[in-house]
């Protein structure tokens, strides 16, 4: 994939040109066909801002090959990148290739301004970060794991039993804790008046709180309605309106890059989803 | 727990002295008193590395309500810090309140010399970060999930049939899964040789390898023993030695720092191992 050594990258930090820092470099996402998933997260940061990108299996003729080349068992990287282990997986220019969602996230936040500028706050990043890996974790991670409690590998309907238990745990404890926990966020100081999860702008944390609060609502409608009705979490429900208008977010999500939820981590089966 | 506002913060980037940056602030560590868990990985990053740091729930008089403070429902942040979710929390100087163990990672790896300097690599820090949260993912959430399958807030004993079920497919799918993961990072050239997981030099991401290793070793004594005699992943194997005979590794190894497993994300429970 990347034919230079390490001693010719050329990424580097500091005051630079666009160029000098590889952001001109084109974006590739790698990532399944035809499901948002993890992928959605990366997707989100480039629409959000107006960021051109190339999503590989979803518009090029590569497809889903281009997933299967990286993940493959016989893939031990290059010289530059380690192998990933699953998608998404994010190529810059020729040399660079990242996996892991969080990860990729902080890498494009700074160069998508979706992070506060670390000239005036070294540290905002790392809230940034912080946020969203809490936020996959219980509200992306978690609801996966309601479908398949058991075995990754094997089908739903092998562990169905297991999952109606996991689900009313999901719906009963997990899920409030964690909107409880975003209201938290967005009632204190830190937040910068409760609009945004960190610093009064937008970051890619409120990109993934919306889009883990849209996969949620889509799994469980009855039970995020009823928590919604509640009045308990507002701000993230009103954070979650506020990104699903943002101009350049709302022409995506009205256009056909945005995919539908289907068999990926947010699924529907009416048997896991209540009122209480 | 700040008193400072935002526009106060002294963290800054670039060339500057310790002090200017705030390395030589104080480190606290902010977790459960008397278990590793994944406190563990910020005490190795500190014990390995030599830097002071107090863990201030086994340390001080503070004890436990340190960390029942911090992640209380009624705990909003201050106006630099959002509040955490769960610890670890890392407190550096009066000001910076960090958690998430990745996040927290990388925040001192650059302080701490545990990740490629940047001037020279400024990607490798993003190399580092995803293999961290693979092996985090894999070989610590994985294996708490195996005992825990159902509700994380009920007892083993009441969700152990399902927990049975999740152990198979560990040790049968997800374990050899991940550790050929790694062993393959160990083959690829990004490894610079196949001592360490990233550039040739010791990076925080090989100490938290060696520290979910372990801790499947203590949790699954006998598949680990099976896996490790196979010799398909000798480079793994060979990379848990090469961190456990670190002079500052070993000594704290053999300290009364180092924690003794117990009811924490690694257990011991003989009916969830086997060799296959």
């Amino acid at each position: 994939m990347a034919s230079s050594t390490r001693s010719s990258k050329r990424q580097k930090t500091g005051a630079e040109t666009a160029s000098e820092t590889g952001d001109s470099l084109p974006y590739k996402l790698i990532y399944w066909p035809s499901i948002p998933g993890r992928g959605e997260h990366i997707r989100l940061a480039f629409e959000a801002t107006g960021t051109p990108y190339i999503d590989v299996a979803n518009k090029t003729d590569a497809g889903v090959n281009a997933v299967m080349a990286q993940i493959s068992d016989k893939n031990i990287g290059d010289d530059n990148n380690p192998p990933p282990l699953a998608p998404p997986i994010l190529q810059h220019g020729d040399d660079i290739l990242l996996s892991q969602t969080p990860n990729i996230l902080a890498y494009l936040g700074p160069k998508l301004g979706l992070v506060p500028d670390v000239a005036e706050d070294s540290v905002g990043l790392y809230h940034v970060n912080a946020l969203t890996l809490t936020a996959l974790d219980g509200l992306s991670n978690e609801p996966h794991d309601v479908h398949h409690p058991i075995a990754s590998s094997a089908y739903y309907e092998e562990q169905k039993e297991e999952a109606l238990k996991k689900a009313a745990d999901y719906r009963a404890v997990r899920l409030p804790k964690f909107l409880g926990y975003f209201e938290r966020v967005l009632s204190g100081p830190a937040s910068g008046g409760g609009e945004w999860l960190y610093g009064g702008k937008l970051t890619y944390a409120d990109l993934v709180l919306f889009q883990t609060v849209d996969g949620v609502s889509y799994a469980f409608p009855k039970r995020v309605g009823k928590l919604k009705s509640s009045g308990k979490y507002d701000k993230v429900f009103a954070l979650y309106e506020r990104v699903k208008a943002l101009d350049k977010v709302k022409s995506y999500l009205e256009s056909d890059r945005r995919l539908k939820y289907s068999m990926g981590i947010y699924r529907h089966y009416p048997e896991l989803d209540a009122e209480d």
